[in-house]
């Protein structure tokens, strides 16, 4: 039995800090890298892969919408067309820091508003999964367990890394229970360790209704700013290795 | 004997128009191509790699400082690390798009400022060359014939492309008369096409003063805004024919 | 009777040029200056405020999203509250130019998808005119005729100007036909005088379905960009001229 | 005898924070926001401006130059009239916002590398000086004690705000010890203590060779970012009470 680990890092900009990658990266089997159009710069992307490298912990890239004033949690309107370019160019700019420094980039995650556009469109995620394509058909996608976006990486030969949240309540539908609702969360450690534990052990997950459905766990993300979210790490990190559950990168 | 002719391209950005690549593409054997930071945009990047592409030219990158309201013709201050990762990105930007559309990313020439910059600094040079080589040893490196990036790329074991402009005058050193002085351009393109051919026959530039050094033409550098511009570039192209001067892109 | 003619201006940027500025000024009686976010710079505005006072037209500011890549035509997920901080940075910018070149700022009218945005949304209107008042309360809002925008103006005791438009066919509900559809533009002069004759004549406009709706015509929408953008406006000003319509800021 | 103390504020962008403005807020006279280009946002400007106004701190504007990437701290190169705009620009944002709140825009003071540009270019003061001019008569000028800036305020009739520094040694002309020599700050807070109460009682500041030249301290820095600069703050401000200086918004 084994699962990854993955967080969101180098989202600094310039003078600007956001996160802790330095106490995270030890922790975590996977990072999911800003590309300098939601968060991130260029310097700020070369010292993370530089720092993954050290870790010997697998590279991603995390590329989201250009817009650093909304963090690229807002929807931008594009065309199908548009957004393969944009993925393409934040994809390549992380393939050169990769290239730098002679690591290999081994997956992609897109990042919040782009992550979340792909639960009701299928053609949206079937255009990244094309843009990645023709970059490098060995690249794995990440994207919500059992989504439109691993299904479209997987229909297209490529590998599908199912992401589960430790932290986030389910529905019987599989996706998650909206932040707008009161129990999107879920803030107990010990909790979250049973809910993760069981999706990799049962292959299931408990939605809020109680009832069980069946869910592919590949990676879990977790989430280092703060010290109540590496404590939060720490304990999931614990409970795996007393089940023997390896941590390994996908 | 052949000769390359290079233009700037891929300069539009969202809404707005710079240039006419279209126009220009099918007279020039190499282009090069903004890479979203001084000018363009992923858009631009994906449309021009393609028109390219389809009219067989050599597709170089253009990398500048990321500054789109003074496009890139103000230095900005940064160490040499920082242009490291700033040439590094837009390389590896422009090589995604390459890949993209399955062709080869043949050189990388600096723009404004950053080019301008490499004049007066070696190290600077050195740098941008050690950025370039670590994201690949095959690149041709462009810069103005002489000077110290073409130096240092072949010092390098790079292949340096030696620019040169048939609209500039030149100083006995081999520099370009400054912008700021009233005899920097040539505005005959009688005047400029016998320049150019002392250029590639003789190996020789008539400096202001009169007076001959010796040049190394690789590339001629040429412009596509504007009629006159154009109309500039079918004189130079007429006369190279009229020679027996191919034109190939390097 | 009398009628103002506005155009959006200002809309360069750094070394971008978009409109012909210089043309259209002395053809109209109103301008909105963008300020910056979707188009424009400091620069920019200044000059263009400059070139307004010259001609002794009316100075209205064109507040966008914050968007220049998508021109401001791209909806941004924002709260009202960010709307009114939105707008009132960037009138409070118009506010300064104006101070500086000793001219009054006489209107504001939403650009693009801010714009937009207000047709069904009464609330956003109420926000963008709330954060207006404050700045002051004796400018004059401009938004579609008959639209929430003036109607929410007009509530609050400001001035609404009822804007139309000469190229643009109207639903039956008095809202313009989408450029989705293949009837959204007049093409031919002569029925867009006609058009435009009959909202000022008759305070009537003739729909897509040819039922005639009350229409209050304040200000007409004109362009600028392109030879043949101001040959209607020319056709449109002697039209007006020959019914002895006055052409008067608002 | 009174003082001003001074801290720069509002630096916050989107979802990134810089300093702890609601820690400093209190134990300040005077604040000095960022306008939105070389940091804040229009949404921070508004809470910003909100919570000086509750606090009843005196509200200064903060322009830079346009580059959020560098913070403000590198020189861009630009002409004296594009100074004028940009300064203009970003005045007029932060007067909007002080309108909007019934507020008085007190004074100015540029920032980073735009404070830093007027040390040795007294037409760059004076250009600064000539746009706030336009903009309001009344403002004050903050700049450097005996510096271009404020000299060039008061010889156009404004009133000059002399700004000195807490945890900064001085050259026997006046300027700061450059951050680039080892003795370039005072860490130890009783001996900045002193460094300020010897300027305000004996209007002389000790320089770096111990002799001690005329200076007039009208608003001293203190900065608000991390627990030991809110330690420094403390220690002045008991050591100003002490001696029963004032502390007064100028």
């Amino acid at each position: 039995m084994k699962i990854d680990l993955n967080a969101d890092l180098g989202e600094s900009f310039g003078n600007y800090t956001i996160g802790n990658d330095a106490a995270i990266i030890p922790l975590i089997t996977s990072a999911n890298v800003a590309c300098g159009m939601h968060a991130g710069d260029y310097n700020v992307m070369d010292q993370t892969i530089q720092l993954c490298k050290e870790h010997g912990i697998g590279i991603g890239a995390h590329p989201g919408y250009h817009d650093l004033m909304g963090f690229g949690r807002r929807k931008v309107e594009m065309s199908y067309d548009e957004v393969e370019a944009l993925v393409t160019y934040q994809v390549g700019a992380i393939q050169a820091f990769c290239k730098r420094h002679a690591v290999k980039l081994n997956h992609v995650k897109p990042h919040g508003a782009l992550y979340n556009a792909t639960f009701n469109d299928r053609r949206l995620a079937d255009h990244i999964v094309a843009a990645l394509y023709r970059l490098d058909p060995d690249l794995k996608v990440m994207g919500i367990a059992g989504g439109h976006l691993v299904q479209a990486a997987e229909d297209k030969g490529m590998t599908g890394i199912h992401e589960v949240f430790a932290d986030r309540n389910y529905e019987e539908d599989g996706t998650l229970v909206s932040r707008t609702e009161t129990d999107a969360l879920i803030h107990d450690a010990e909790e979250a360790t049973s809910h993760i534990l069981r999706m990799i052990n049962d292959q299931v997950v408990k939605t809020k209704t109680g009832k069980l459905v069946p869910i592919q766990a590949d990676s879990i993300c977790v989430h280092g700013d703060g010290p109540e979210a590496l404590r939060f790490v720490h304990a999931i990190r614990t409970a795996l290795q007393q089940q023997d559950i390896k941590l390994l990168m996908i």
